[in-house]
């Protein structure tokens, strides 16, 4: 096995840009990361391509082919769909196919354009990541399902309102300064518990925003980087994925997450390491709620401790464990399909030192990267590292 | 590396089934496999799944770990998506993922409802798998598309609709018998001349009708099976993808399909096989003309000379190179999402001995599966290989 590399990352301004198209979208994506690589176009063996809801959103199926034209690749294309975690799905099958010796060389990225459904449009566009039949015909949408989530773990294990807003405040506060963030103004705790409310216990300040964008990563094997002399000091080292059944209704407990639990455990023995080994965190914070469960679920804190960790202090910048340093869903956005490749590229940049938060990681080495789809009925988790000095 | 092998097929009947949701049918297909395959649920480690127009005809997305739970396996479950050709790109993940280790039983499928949108509606999706901007809001859908293609090739090599109508006949010949085909009754050459113009030069009978259905395949690895005592005596020896332009308007050529010379040339590759090995082949034949593109672009005839391959009786059931024994997408159906895996469903039973078709290939250990995606801007082949007499 080859050691898999990223070798360059890109990643649009997340935000609103209705008139811009999926392909518009993807093809500045991968601008940047040829140009951050210094890999040539004609070497890329495969694209892998994470979209969700462009049948919705641009009655666009097929968007492989179409992504490799617009990434100005010839080369097989194939689209992946794991609702949220889209690009992470295709990111882990480029990294077993690199790590295997199948293709050195493969762009692996996403995008999705979602704005130019309003906001009604894109949350009802969201909803098919639910079931169909036995959530979202009932009237259940994501803010909701995740309200009951909430609302289940208060129940059960305590905490509240206040704990979530700091979780706001913290995303909000370290999207400061990075400039692809759909959101880079600080919040106040009273800011969120005042928003107006969503789905009790969520209020506006505990959702993601919709937003448009596109990521890229260039992955290459060890073996071409040292060939080509490709500066690539980071590695995807490992990957893991969980599921789980599909409907909350189906589910033993409404507040833990047990696709995140399969898909961490697999990512660190992939990996050769654990939960303590881990520097920091780019979790999948679609609500606030969301980032709770993911840390709990990925062994960073016992379950029912994990609620009161941004209030105290310990998931900043300051922390002992950074969480989501590039601003998170809450602040950076969540173009869905682009999330979990936009992830690693954070978190690539946060390594090599080039990212504004970098500072608060001078000393990590290692980042790891949780991405979920619908109600974490999948998940997918991969570890970051710097391999090279 | 360690041999893939096809523990278990299982396909439904491709046909009108408007009332049966997606689930219900892959539920079924599932159940045929593993019950054929002989292989607990309880040791699948991750289901792949195509499917392309859920969004649109059911409304629902992220149907990995819903399908998950209608084949009852508690496992990562992802979705493909690659138009026409979405579960071979489900298979081909698989298939590398097995031989390199990484795990040892899969289960890969798809399934496709289409027929409760109407023949409209169902064009209409269809023709998402076109490019949306430059092809589909001009007006173009698939037959259109296709019929260019079948124009450009009359023009450039000769041949006619008459040569068309053979490939029909005899594909709908190799259905008679065939309980799962949507069309089991045999069609004269004037029957195809006189049916009703789709587009033209394409007629309603060069045409593959909408159809439902599931098909799913359990694929171990060799240890495992040797391990469990498991009879698969059927593997998947080769993959291969090409990837094309995505709108006709940007092609050299019409008449040519290049992505399926991609993918044909690195599946013999992987393989270690040529044409001249293979003894019989199931092509994408959505319109007539598509099998002849396939069979030319395989490398089985010369550019100009598949046009009168079934004329000449060289692709039938006692022909040299037998085509579509199972029906092909023409007479047995085309659930989009079930179509690729179900072409390696009847390979191995034509392999295996248990086909109404599988005297004509008797002395056969070589099959070869083409599945493409939109105007074959996307080409999946895969090798399908007896390995234990």
């Amino acid at each position: 096995m080859t050691e898999v590399r990223i070798a360059g990352v890109g990643v649009t301004e997340f935000g609103n840009a209705p008139e811009r198209t999926g392909r518009d979208l993807f093809g500045d994506a991968s601008d940047d990361a040829f140009a951050d690589a210094g890999v040539s176009r004609s070497d890329v063996e495969s694209l892998r391509y994470g979209n969700f809801m462009g049948e919705l959103a641009e009655r666009q199926g097929h968007q492989g082919p179409l992504m490799a034209e617009a990434a100005g690749v010839r080369a097989p294309a194939t689209r992946y769909e794991s609702a949220c975690a889209s690009s992470s799905a295709a990111l882990r099958s480029a990294v077993r196919d690199v790590r295997n010796g199948e293709e050195d060389v493969v762009l692996v990225g996403g995008a999705e354009r979602m704005t130019n459904l309003g906001t009604a449009g894109a949350t009802e566009a969201l909803a098919i990541a639910a079931d169909e039949l036995w959530e979202v015909r009932q009237g259940v949408t994501f803010p909701g399902a995740y309200a009951l989530m909430a609302q289940a773990y208060f129940d059960e294990y305590g905490g509240d309102r206040d704990d979530l807003a700091h979780v706001a405040v913290k995303n909000h506060e370290h999207a400061i300064g990075n400039e692809l963030a759909h959101y880079q103004d600080p919040i106040s705790v009273d800011d969120v518990l005042e928003a107006p409310p969503v789905s009790e216990p969520l209020g506006l300040y505990d959702s993601c925003p919709i937003s448009d964008g596109a990521s890229a990563l260039v992955l290459v094997s060890e073996a071409y980087a040292e060939a080509n002399d490709v500066d690539a000091p980071v590695a995807v080292t490992g990957s893991g994925q969980g599921g789980d059944d599909m409907a909350l209704q189906d589910r033993e407990y409404l507040a833990r997450t047990p696709a995140t639990n399969s898909a961490a455990k697999e990512a660190y023995e992939d990996a050769g390491i654990g939960p303590g080994d881990v520097d920091f965190v780019e979790v999948h914070d679609c609500f606030t709620i969301a980032e709770v469960l993911a840390l709990e679920s990925m062994g960073f804190y016992e379950t029912g401790e994990g609620i009161g960790a941004a209030r105290r202090g310990e998931t900043t910048a300051e922390g002992d464990l950074p969480v989501n340093l590039s601003g998170g869903l809450k602040a950076k956005g969540h173009p869905v399909g682009a999330t979990g490749t936009a992830q690693v590229a954070e978190i690539t940049k946060l390594l090599r030192g080039d990212h504004v938060n970098s500072d608060a990681v001078a000393d990590g080495t290692v980042g790891l990267a949780h991405n979920a789809g619908g109600t974490v009925a999948s998940c997918l988790v991969h570890v970051v590292e710097e391999v090279v000095a």
